[in-house]
């Protein structure tokens, strides 16, 4: 995958996340402190949809080229994996 | 895909709607209700991700394994798209 | 609650899900029908937040107000527990 | 709000975020990257439903019983943006 680009994007999250950490001991107003988390989640699923395009364009390809169909159902069921999981957190 | 098992879960989600319908037309208490919707919405993740399933197991196939690039690359990012969509519904 | 509206938007994404079934039986592209699920679920996310919405300034107001310790941490309980269902559909 | 608590889980989610980006640099699986990232969005959202219950049982106890009818319903709007928020990430 792009490893730089996700690199980039995953310590912004960290970064972020320390923030939220500091409001906390500092007190901020609860709602405030629950936005920012969700801020923060939004930016999670965007990484997560940029390494998924990476993986569809890369193994995803690879496996479904191949002639091992073990191999390319594997690929296929944890696709449909991550997805399902998507539509609960 | 596989259109009956689809179809059949489509028609309970329809039924279950109606249900819901009522409960607001005989002023049913609002949580109720909520918790209703929220089952919905539930089942239609596990269509979506059946659905999914399918068209992995179908149609992404026979595109990655085709010669068309274009057609390759509309398919890939069309899974990009719904997982992001997922993620935000 | 405004049951008028909700029932408005609730009979809306009935006959949304009909068309979607309708799809299903056409055997419309796969991604298309999970697109209109999604919206769908968008759709029905809005109708959770209004009914809420509605709670919160009434029964949860009454509840608050009133001098049973046990009935409103039952109405905070309740908000609670749909906002973390929430999060998982 | 139970700072301690919170603060506990938010430096654990820290923890969990910083293996990530270890994996990351490690070039580990994409799919194994995904779902760590969904496990923290899972954990996040843990956070975001206790800081919310603590929420309930004091400034919007005390916004309610309170008699600035501006305030309340500010309180009370704040509960239903995030409600609304949570469905969308």
């Amino acid at each position: 995958m792009d490893n730089k680009d996700t690199l980039r994007r995953l310590k912004t999250v960290e970064g972020h996340l320390r923030g939220i950490i500091k409001m906390v001991e500092e007190d901020v107003y609860c709602i405030d402190v629950i936005r920012q988390i969700q801020a923060v989640e939004a930016a999670l699923n965007k990484v997560s949809t940029n390494i998924l395009d990476n993986h569809l364009h890369s193994c995803v390809i690879t496996a479904i080229e191949g002639q091992d169909k073990t191999e390319r159902e594997r690929v296929l069921k944890e696709i449909t994996e991550v997805f399902e999981m998507s539509t609960k957190v």
